[in-house]
């Protein structure tokens, strides 16, 4: 038997930054508390100002602009192309990162993980019609980047997600989960698969 | 490093069934032969007429129409919804499973694994524009229904696809992966993830 989460964006707690660069809203994470102990995390970040990210030594990271125009990213000295909204983009926490803001403020989505914890996936998926996926991972996380869309989610009751709202989906067997994904109009969501290593 | 191979719908080894109702072409399996002895399994079955399918104790089973009108699956005396083109639909290989098919002959797609030996994941995935999926999954499957398509995996050259081709990343090291994939107009591809438990 799964277990599932239904979080919803006005409930994220807000921590602004120590720099006065931005503030992060954590979504949901697997364990631990503040900037440690996690194997997983999920958040929003608004980004002010161009400057430095923090540091997450032995973590991967995969980066979404979610609004805003976007940014580019120094990462150990080497440019990113410009990171446009919708697009995902990974490098590792180790990483001395810069970002440069194209046009002003944005919001950005991003999942960190350990590597040497978890197996990790990552897309952002378009849905124009039912969407059925099959998965197996210990935890599956689907945010909704649409104003509005639905979700039925293995043997659980259909829930209707805003934007930012998130579904976590804990499968400690590994038993096959089916999951539809259904939207009243072309819709854009990111779909996490995670499993303990 | 991840290891790239690229599969030929030409190429698929084609089997006629015992019982005359149809054959199967395997895309492409982990280990063993013939039917005994994969872990997992990819293949296409050409279905010429209504009838009863292969027992596979101990497996799990995905299974997508790809040509014809479709059919309707009779699963331990309980009958599924009509199963229609692009709609993957799971069950167990221990049930006793007879097709019907709607209206004539049909191409299928099918996932077999052992659940006690992989997780896995499935879904079809509509290329709209150029689609980012990051994954570190030990086995990335990329099925192209298109008549057309282009994949970037990880390190490796672009690759092309036609209706039907396939690729196989493998990637033991459960290094995070990036894949991209391209379509001259909207496309439809099967994207599978396997990883030893």
């Amino acid at each position: 038997m799964s277990q599932l989460t239904v979080l919803r964006a006005t409930d994220y707690p807000k921590m602004p930054w120590k720099n006065g660069g931005g503030s992060t809203e954590e979504i949901t994470r697997d364990a631990g508390e503040g900037l440690d102990g996690f194997g997983w995390r999920l958040s929003i970040a608004d980004i002010e100002a161009s400057g430095g990210f923090s540091l997450f030594p032995g973590y991967q990271r995969i980066i979404t602009v979610l609004q805003g125009a976007g940014m580019t990213l120094d990462i150990d000295d080497k440019v990113s192309e410009p990171l446009l909204p919708g697009d995902p983009f990974a490098f590792r926490g180790d990483s001395q990162v810069n970002c440069a803001l194209l046009d002003g403020a944005i919001r950005d989505f991003n999942l960190i993980y350990a590597p040497d914890r978890y197996r990790a996936s990552l897309q952002w998926v378009d849905v124009l019609k039912p969407q059925r996926v099959f998965s197996s991972a210990n935890t599956l996380l689907l945010f909704s980047a649409a104003e509005q869309m639905a979700a039925n989610m293995a043997e659980h009751a259909p829930q209707l997600l805003e934007k930012h709202d998130c579904l976590q989906l804990d499968n400690e067997t590994g038993e096959l989960m089916e999951v539809v994904l259904y939207a009243p109009r072309a819709s854009r969501c990111c779909l996490i698969e995670l499993t303990k290593i």
